[in-house]
């Protein structure tokens, strides 16, 4: 759509305004330039136009709007992505969400809580566990990341072997389309098949088909104990041996399994001021952590089972916590990953998923290549074995070749070029590799149905060809 | 579309013949009447047409044809849905996916597997159990209902509680669109991101939007142990006061939680051949399952939770299963309450969530509103209480009365028209009791972006205003 800025900047802002009070527009100087920050470095740009709206009622306002003036919309949660979703690009209005942040007090009969789409995840998890409950997800970014933004990329993280992710979590949504009608589903029922389940449109598409601005969260009973355990081990056949293993013997309570490859694991516990769990030079570190509900007697199940994969060669060292602290401490290692790597400058990371079978040869073969290009390459990888899910660093000169040789190295083993962070700006030239032309045209429709203007998060996930 | 029938049919049937063998069009007398046939009795009608493909590339050309002669289908899986979705209706042509039934072996690192649609639940079932492995739904139908079937009404059934419905057990799913394509996702990662996750679509939308070919399951490890315990308590808030305690003491252990009301109970032993686990005449009868992983140790541990509750009066009376056969006894009387069901003429009922606070008074008004229009009417009422499922029945000489007074009732306390059903022919004018005019016109927008000439499923959950 052909527009003249200028003008259609001042119509869009006269009708918005009577609707909305004078802290939820923001113009030109006085954007904060936080708004144009991102994550990845890139830079964006500091937006001309802001807007703060307070209610579902006062998004919808805008979404008609813009959509009647073809005012593109780049949605604001916590600017934690790191797929480049937010970045602002050139001509983009920001709607952010940061003033719609109230947390309901869970239902507790029902197991269900019900908060605003800016809400910051961490108040999800307080309130949750003020009413004796748990929330399902953790992520490192919980302090900032945002309910809507987490749903908005279909959020995962540490326990998704255990309660899934963030779609397993939503039991309803309010959203927003982009014609300014309202979809409200909040009545936190488990099992509802009247129609279409529209909530599962608005999931894991990263703001392009929709603003959410409420969930309805499903929450679960608080576990009586948590214990986490860290391994050294020879391999990752080991691993995934460790995994089948426990998985086998502690069923439902296996709540996490993180891997942590050398040389990663040296490298941070250099710089970490407590004391490492166990010394630098396995190939391989896991971190497993069960939920129970007996205190003392999961515990020891729990370390009997790792005692025995000590005992079969499986695990070749293992520290399991013996109190709160020293829980909290060996998840302070795993976090310790997070830091250490983002003070590398100019890193490029992945999220991808793998199949087990075939993770070890992508590992050799995508080293391999990679020192191919560039011998003095440093490779870091981490993430959520239990899930198929690594977080894959390289420290290299050959960016662009590293990304090729990662990313043509997923597609052929059938894997995910994002396993839980989205596509955003940032991965769309990949997503071909794993997502065939009649997905991508369905994805486009999709898109076409419900912002047909192309207004919400244009350019995300894919072009409109 | 003005058709005329004889004309197009036969150009229809001319273009998909060289595309498909012998066995796959069946035309006029030599269609099976069991095409026909409907669950609810209310007939439907003999089909004209029934194509019977033998793989995904078969239902595309179908589907891609179909669309361009505006030729209508109904799709069949196995013919058990209750809400008439199959029911063939005047011009209608069948789309059955009986000849689609192979099955994969497991997965069993990824605990995965691969059936097609028209496979009967029971052979997922069974190919997961042979592989040490387990799938996670179950309902009565198992050995008739597809795949597919399940998949296109989001089925759930009796271990929703702990393994969630169909929605969560889908990793990815081959479908093909109206317009013939094919999308394929059966990579089946725990984790992927990578733009919309297309499969959500085509859960629950009952044949609507696409015909699922195929799907990729998750599967879960085999429980050590299982132990069925059945109970007599003295009112609902007694059974949600131990659904709490079970969920709080015993966690993911919890497998199953059904409930059966008084005089249900009663009149379904009373021609029962087996002897019935507890004397009728308690207002309420639980049955709940743990499935463990310490053969001994958690039926103890679930033992003492039931004795405790027994001792602070919440349980009346109780016997657990002390062994394999006792344990599909009591299953067995749990599934007799559908035996004694449908051996009833004219019975309706309905299935719908509640919440649970709101259950009671839910129970109370509607048998009150039934019985002031038949003072004869009986309500036979049991289902998934962990999931706040209801199957409601009447018998009466006021059915419509009797629909009337639920599903007003339903809305008025927030819950759901349908909790695993599905909408189908029989229960789209109840629908806007629970789905905004916003809600409906999103669905038809899906509907209109997908199958934009009407032909999949037409009339199913929604007519196209």
């Amino acid at each position: 759509m052909s527009r003249n800025h200028d003008t259609t900047d001042r119509q869009l802002l006269s009708q918005l305004q009577p609707w909305l009070d004078a802290a939820a527009v923001v113009t030109g100087n006085a954007v904060d330039p936080r708004y144009g920050d991102d994550l990845s470095g890139k830079g964006g740009g500091r937006p001309e136009l802001v807007l703060r709206p307070r209610s579902a009622v006062e998004v919808a306002e805008i979404l008609r709007l813009c959509s009647g003036f073809g005012q593109k919309l780049v949605v604001h949660g916590g600017r934690t992505g790191l797929a480049g979703a937010a970045r602002v690009q050139p001509g983009e209005a920001v709607l952010s969400l940061e003033r719609m942040t109230a947390v309901e007090a869970p239902d507790r009969a029902a197991a269900t809580i019900i908060a605003e789409a800016g809400a910051p995840l961490q108040m999800v998890q307080e309130a949750a566990d003020a009413a004796g409950l748990m929330f399902g997800v953790d992520i490192g970014a919980r302090g900032t990341a945002t309910v809507g933004g987490n749903i908005a990329t279909n959020a995962g993280g540490i326990r998704v072997l255990r309660y899934g992710m963030y779609r397993a979590q939503v039991l309803g949504l309010e959203a927003v389309l982009a014609d300014g009608s309202i979809l409200t589903s909040l009545r936190g029922l488990a099992k509802d098949n009247s129609g279409y389940d529209l909530n599962q449109l608005f999931i894991g598409s990263e703001g392009t088909l929709g603003v959410v601005t409420r969930a309805c969260l499903r929450l679960h009973p608080k576990p009586a104990t948590e214990v986490a355990a860290f391994c050294s081990l020879g391999s990752l056949d080991a691993a995934i041996a460790l995994l089948g293993l426990l998985k086998q013997r502690l069923g439902p309570l296996l709540s996490a399994y993180e891997v942590n490859f050398s040389p990663l694991y040296g490298a941070m516990i250099a710089g970490m001021a407590a004391p490492a769990p166990l010394p630098a030079g396995a190939p391989v570190y896991v971190l497993a952590e069960i939920q129970g509900n007996q205190a003392e007697l999961d515990g020891e199940r729990f370390a009997s089972v790792l005692m025995q994969a000590v005992e079969d060669g499986i695990v070749d060292d293992v520290v399991v916590s013996q109190s709160p602290r020293e829980f909290r401490a060996l998840w302070d290692v795993r976090e310790e990953a997070n830091r250490f790597l983002f003070a590398i400058e100019g890193l490029i990371g992945v999220d991808i998923s793998i199949p087990l079978l075939t993770m070890a040869a992508f590992l050799r073969e995508a080293e391999a290549a990679i020192r191919a290009k560039d011998g003095s390459a440093e490779i870091y990888v981490f993430g959520h074995l239990g899930d198929g899910n690594l977080h894959y660093q390289v420290d290299t000169t050959e960016p662009a070749a590293a990304y090729e040789i990662i990313y043509r190295g997923v597609a052929a083993c059938g894997g995910a070029v994002s396993a839980e962070h989205g596509i955003g700006l940032d991965k769309k030239k990949w997503l071909n590799l794993v997502r065939s032309d009649a997905e991508l045209s369905a994805m486009r429709r999709l898109k076409a149905a419900f912002d047909p203007h192309n207004v919400l998060n244009p350019g995300r996930i894919f072009d409109i060809a």
